[in-house]
């Protein structure tokens, strides 16, 4: 309900509405109206009241709350169950829970901040208060897990089409799915998976967007290899962006489950930054260099090197610098 | 303590020890002494005293426990530490648990009996108490996630490794990692991980072994498809046995982390019931015919069919019974 009272107000824009017109039209006694709108101050709303004329809705808060993400969301399966908090320590780690606990496929977790967010390989994730998109997606996929890495070529797909949707038309894909503007990281994602060796309990996808980090918010390690939105002078609205995000990530999910995919991979192509380079490939126990000439079916990378043909499933690969000529 | 304990007096053989004995060659209080050795009546050890010349053991009881398996184990790593529980609903479910929390490399949980163990795909297992050896290892490799189905062949062959050192010699792989007498099921494996696109948080291997269930034993369903060690006429006592089988994955884990899976996959090959034969591939959404070729180097069962070379990465493959000649 309190959704719905949101959401008349939102659409009467910039109109007054009195509480016997929505106790009329939602069929609501207004006693319960007026608990829902303090609820709402509380959760930093502000109306502007008129003894004659009702309220009206003069601003909401720029948090990623249930309440808010419901006003903009056009899924139909993605982001329908959402769990948010304004800290978490991580939110796979909280999706993660959720995800033994049953959560439906398509649940989101968002966080404003994490106090310890992951990347790859047991590495951090920086995300301050309000500064980025900090999410996971629960995925119950019907695919096998040997799919379950062309997932995470999948999600940088949806991302750069999404991005591109909202004016930032300059970002490219590193291999496997770090998301680059001008070969500094907009985006890092994180997939886990509980599986058997026949079938995917449940995928994780972590994904974290900086939207409004500054230069100056960066920490010393970050500096020159972090970029943001605001950095790159793009504005977005936070749920909005998550919004386009999540349409994108629902249309590609379900044509994986119907098709495959083959015609991701290809887009993915399209928007890689990687193919055609010339990499360094560091593996736990061996470094070598190569040129980076496509991704197979299975979205490995395949790495032309003096002494053949290279397939990389997993690691790091390093973009080298274009030699002067 | 209590492990030197017993183990001193099973190295006793049949001569009756002192508690002055113990007391001096292991410099632990008598008073300590008979309280182990009261716990140790109370868990099923039966001792045989005389006033004169002390105590024997004469009994211990037919169970997994820690106490009973650290008298057999020879492992290394695998074994080193124990979950044990009479029942449990699965013992995977307790190890992905342990595992969660950080239970080490090599752990392993075993119950008695599973009220309700799982078998592939949601399916149950049967496993009764005291009849079988239903059990899980933990295991933390180095290896990447996509290698991970290739651990459940490398499971199949050291179970074939051990059955014939115990004895029994006409137990054949069916593809991935069934285990057939005849043609009916001695051994069930479900496989399951923890895992992000790079590397293995844990793998969760639950292995269940019929040893001593009867056909009387057998639910209707399961009677003419499921057989055990008795109804193969092989007496083995369930400690050896899987201190026998910790052995053999033990050393295969060990050379699959350091040299690959390569020359594991040629003695699958040569222990396999289902390559050269004609099967049946039930696939969620559809069903196909053809003869197994072999595996390939990711462990996939290569199939012939009239429409070509189909490569199964997981499913239901049943093999067809001989065609009359």
């Amino acid at each position: 309900m309190r959704n719905k009272i949101l959401k008349y107000f939102r659409d009467a824009g910039k109109e007054f509405v009195s509480g016997q017109q929505i106790s009329d039209d939602l069929h609501v006694s207004r006693t319960a109206i007026w608990k829902h709108i303090k609820v709402l101050k509380e959760r930093g709303y502000i109306f502007e009241s008129s003894t004659r004329k009702g309220y009206r809705l003069i601003h909401a808060p720029n948090l990623l709350t249930e309440l808010e993400l419901n006003s903009v969301l056009t899924t139909e399966l993605l982001g329908r169950h959402i769990i948010y908090d304004e800290a978490m320590t991580s939110t796979n780690s909280v999706a993660k829970e959720a995800a033994r606990k049953g959560a439906p496929d398509g649940t989101i977790v968002v966080a404003e901040e994490q106090t310890g967010g992951r990347g790859r390989v047991q590495r951090g994730w920086f995300s301050p208060y309000g500064k980025g998109i900090w999410f996971s997606v629960i995925w119950r996929p019907t695919f096998a897990p040997q799919d379950a890495s062309k997932c995470t070529l999948l999600a940088a797909v949806a991302l750069i089409r999404a991005f591109r949707k909202m004016g930032l038309t300059e970002a490219g894909i590193k291999w496997p799915n770090d998301i680059l503007v001008h070969e500094r990281k907009l985006v890092g994602i994180l997939t886990e998976m509980d599986a058997t060796m026949e079938e995917i309990h449940y995928i994780v996808m972590g994904i974290g967007i900086n939207t409004d980090v500054a230069p100056v918010d960066l920490p010393e390690e970050l500096r020159g290899k972090a970029t943001s939105f605001m950095m790159e002078g793009v504005r977005v609205v936070r749920k909005e962006l998550l919004a386009a995000v999540l349409v994108e990530l629902e249309a590609l999910y379900a044509e994986a489950q119907r098709d495959g995919f083959a015609r991701i991979l290809d887009e993915w192509r399209a928007y890689s930054v990687t193919l055609g380079r010339e990499v360094n490939v560091i593996m736990p126990n061996e470094t070598y260099s190569g040129t980076a000439r496509d991704i197979d079916a299975d979205g490995c990378l395949l790495v032309d090197t003096p002494q053949g043909t290279q397939r990389v499933m997993a690691g790091d690969v390093s973009i080298r610098n274009r030699t002067r000529e």
